[in-house]
């Protein structure tokens, strides 16, 4: 609550939600008009939401997806899968993966993907990791489920190369996916039926 | 703070995002993911903004408009024009009717329109203040900017009757937008134009 002295409270708010992905100034306006003529209590809601969110919201030390508890609900949930790791580049792909109903292995998020541009190599992203858990010959498959665009796919590429050597089988989600496209936007049906249809790399 | 224990912190901010006006599912998960990737800081100042705006936002006792100080930004303002009122019925159409820059007298927010279906009548609204205002003889001309639908029409038609026999000038926004359209929607140059071209009744 510091730091405001002005009194241009509703202009800071308008400045704010201005900055969030996807909100114009339009949609800013809204929002903030909508705000003020709903209940403190509701606005009370919001606003705690977001700072619990900062608070409570961790990574997983074992896949590194977004966690409340110690480990994140699908390392938590006694009954995935623990034959198949699914990689993602972010947690919003486990979400992304997860509303699709087709997969219930467990997932391994990488934080990221090799983007020499981005002098983001291997050493950036959370591989190290992945390998420890592919240590103990639990695990008989990884499936690969970067995006499928350049960056995706040389990441896809160098994981297959490392982790086929320890004989685990490595698939690709299948192509049907819209190529240059963002896994996180795809639709349940098609990111699904990707799943599916993965194929052997 | 309170309420919170069951540590689906992303799910409760995910319905709260869900809550506000355009936002749909999607929407609501690219923002929360936006926030936790999000410096603490960045998403504590947005909190702020949202808590601060109820606490210090109020009516303008004069006009109705939201304000922040004891009057609102334009009647605090010297150098309007206190000649004319424009009267709208949310304080988000003072906004719209500012962008355009064609405006530079007073505004009367009414908090409504009347409409006979929802049990609002003139006496649910500020109209009893506009009045007030008016009765001093200062002001020459009250423009009627209710939204052009039939709700803003009814409420126009009837303010107009009763304030003209006060021997003030009634005028309504020019017709140029858009009839069973929303003013907060129109584009800065079609509602300028119609503020300039405004017509008496």
């Amino acid at each position: 609550m510091s730091g405001f002295q002005d009194g241009r409270a509703l202009q800071r708010l308008l400045d704010e939600l201005g900055r969030l992905p996807g909100i114009g100034p339009k949609s800013a306006q809204r929002i903030a008009y909508h705000l003020l003529e709903a209940d403190a209590e509701d606005a009370r809601r919001l606003a705690d939401a977001i700072l619990e969110v900062k608070q409570q919201v961790h990574f997983c030390p074992i896949c590194f997806n977004y966690a409340t508890r110690e480990h994140c609900d699908v390392c938590d949930d006694s009954s995935r899968d623990t034959h198949s790791i699914c990689v993602v580049s972010e947690p919003r792909d486990v979400s992304a993966i997860e509303r699709t109903g087709s997969y219930h292995g467990l997932y391994h998020v990488l934080g990221g993907v090799i983007s020499p541009m981005d002098k983001i190599g291997p050493e950036q992203l959370h591989v190290k990791e992945l390998l420890g858990r592919l240590a103990d010959d639990s695990v008989g498959e990884v499936i690969l489920a970067t995006n499928p665009d350049v960056e995706g796919e040389t990441t896809a590429t160098y994981l297959s190369r490392v982790i086929r050597p320890l004989g685990i089988e490595v698939t690709r989600l299948a192509s049907g996916l819209p190529v240059g496209g963002d896994l996180e936007y795809a639709d349940e049906v098609t990111l699904g039926r990707a799943i599916e249809a993965r194929r052997a790399l």
